[in-house]
């Protein structure tokens, strides 16, 4: 087990000077502070007395996600996991981290200097410097919809895509829809390629082809309504699956302000269930993410990871919710919109 | 909430016999005490005041594993459960189920006249007649490597084979293997299937060629090392994955009879790490299932099916077990036999 004096060492200076680093010192340079938490990170060093109100600390890592108000996307998963780890003992931070702030430290040596035991992470995309720590991280993380292979540290959660597509084509099927359009997220995201995969992989199940034109995605809703849309269009789908809500809110309103009827023209489906879905017009046929069972399992996975329980995917079933946005396939050709979709 | 009148009026006899029957009494016959269970289940009808000690009952339900002595494959699985649920207050049986007791009683009747809650399930074929039952079940299950599309109230538990077969494809292809052959279990197991096609999808992604004549796929080992190994030895494959360890330990002893010097000749792996593993000559590659956390895993994930969190798929990391019988590959050909194996 390396210790205060093998960092000391390996950077030729004394062990107080280490030791102050460590606890975060004023007297202590941030360079050399950094410095010192590298190297503890690199030669495998743990905090084996943890400080007075320390010995319990995870933290919820959030980059890129609305999560503090009770109608955010995150703020039930955050509630889920923070209900389950206070009363068992944890305390729980979250804590915000751009871009830049894990470019200037690693990942574990951030879990170090905080002195957290293990991270619960929303909101990452495939292009955050720490996703690629991730893959030889040593400090339990647990990954909300994201996946990191072959690290036993490192758990994904989320709710299972191909069933959740397999469901919504079984839907679409069942009224009648064999010309399916699909818009979704961009590719750098890796739920986004997975929703994406899943798609693919459903409608080949149902036997139904996909052409290259009936399908588009993009970081950039107002690409997807204004540049893919009208293609999805005038391939004559009778039904669009769209990666998230939102995207498919937008959907509704651009096919709509071009004259056609939602679902009597085109059926829309979407994803997540978030809570302006019941109540757009129609209401949004959709694949419920139950946010708080998400954030429960994120710690069950995390509390796994730390007691060494290996736990690399945990998927909750998904749940198609069927409302106004999907009906009977329509007969015959879509005519000409009446306007073109601003 | 459908009750005992409902059951009654059903079936046109008294609310007091359909009592009787649901409390096993002796004075309803076999016949009847059957009918009022499916019709129970039938109308969706659940106990709700539990009977003296029947308020936390689970069981695990084992078919076709040995779980009874410490060596047995089953056993730390089944420990691994008690030593969860026990603590947790939940009694816990563990009832050995043929496939005539399937056929006898469908899975909802036999949880509702045994009382309990939910069901850890392992050993189940796909021929089993509970499988198809479970498509539609009512009552919690978590079924160890098996997996229903659909009924959130059934889930599945495994180690993650697709990772497995990247870790040992990756391993071997370190090692110089490219002619890779697999031998597995018959295709009326949920588990073979899903490990052949994990072999194919990972000789895929590392762009490794699959030939029809390298692959083999039965329920009897001895048909694996009698018409299989030969064909794949004679089409000059240089490593061999196993489903099991089992039949890895049978091909290792297959090839030495035939004068094949392991891993100088032939490289083999299985999957499982069952505890003969490190004991085999040479020592097993292997990729390990922790017993133990399956059986942890299969608790937590009964208990939040229980609570209405519908997990559905929870997948323990692959760990890849590198011993003796693996080996830098083979220069040239394959020589003929020395004897054929028998």
């Amino acid at each position: 087990m390396p210790t205060i004096n093998d960092i000391a060492d390996k950077l030729g200076i004394s062990k107080g000077t280490v030791s102050k680093a460590l606890n975060g010192a004023d007297d202590v340079s941030e360079t050399l502070r950094k410095k010192v938490l590298e190297t503890a990170v690199e030669i495998g060093y743990a905090r084996n007395r943890a400080r007075k109100n320390t010995a319990n600390r995870l933290c919820v890592i959030v980059e890129n996600l609305h999560h503090e108000d009770p109608g955010d996307f995150g703020y039930d998963i955050v509630m889920g996991f923070k209900k389950l780890a206070v009363p068992a003992g944890w305390d729980v931070d979250v804590v915000a981290v751009t871009e830049d702030q894990q470019k200037d430290i690693s990942y574990d040596a951030f879990m170090l200097s905080r002195e957290y035991k293990g991270a619960f992470i929303l909101g990452m995309s495939l292009l955050d410097p720490w996703m690629e720590e991730l893959k030889t991280a040593r400090t339990p993380a647990v990954l909300y919809d994201n996946y990191i292979p072959e690290n036993p540290r490192v758990g994904y959660i989320g709710v299972d895509n191909p069933e959740a597509f397999m469901m919504t084509i079984g839907h679409l099927n069942e009224l009648g829809h064999s010309q399916i359009g699909y818009l979704g997220g961009d590719m750098d995201s890796f739920i986004s390629r997975k929703r994406h995969n899943a798609f693919l992989d459903a409608m080949d199940a149902y036997g139904l082809a996909v052409s290259q034109n009936r399908v588009g995605c993009s970081y950039f809703i107002s690409e997807c309504t204004q540049k893919f849309l009208p293609r999805l269009l005038s391939s004559q789908v009778t039904a669009i699956v769209c990666g998230t809500d939102l995207l498919a809110q937008a959907v509704i309103v651009a096919c709509m302000d071009m004259g056609y009827r939602i679902p009597e023209d085109i059926s829309i489906v979407g994803f997540d269930d978030a809570p302006f879905a019941a109540y757009t017009s129609p209401g949004l046929t959709t694949i419920r993410q139950n946010q708080e069972a998400l954030g429960n399992c994120g710690f069950y996975a995390l509390h796994s990871l730390i007691n060494q329980t290996y736990i690399g995917t945990l998927l909750l079933r998904a749940e198609l919710i069927t409302r106004g946005s999907t009906g009977k396939v329509r007969r015959g050709k879509l005519p000409a919109p009446r306007k073109l979709p601003v």
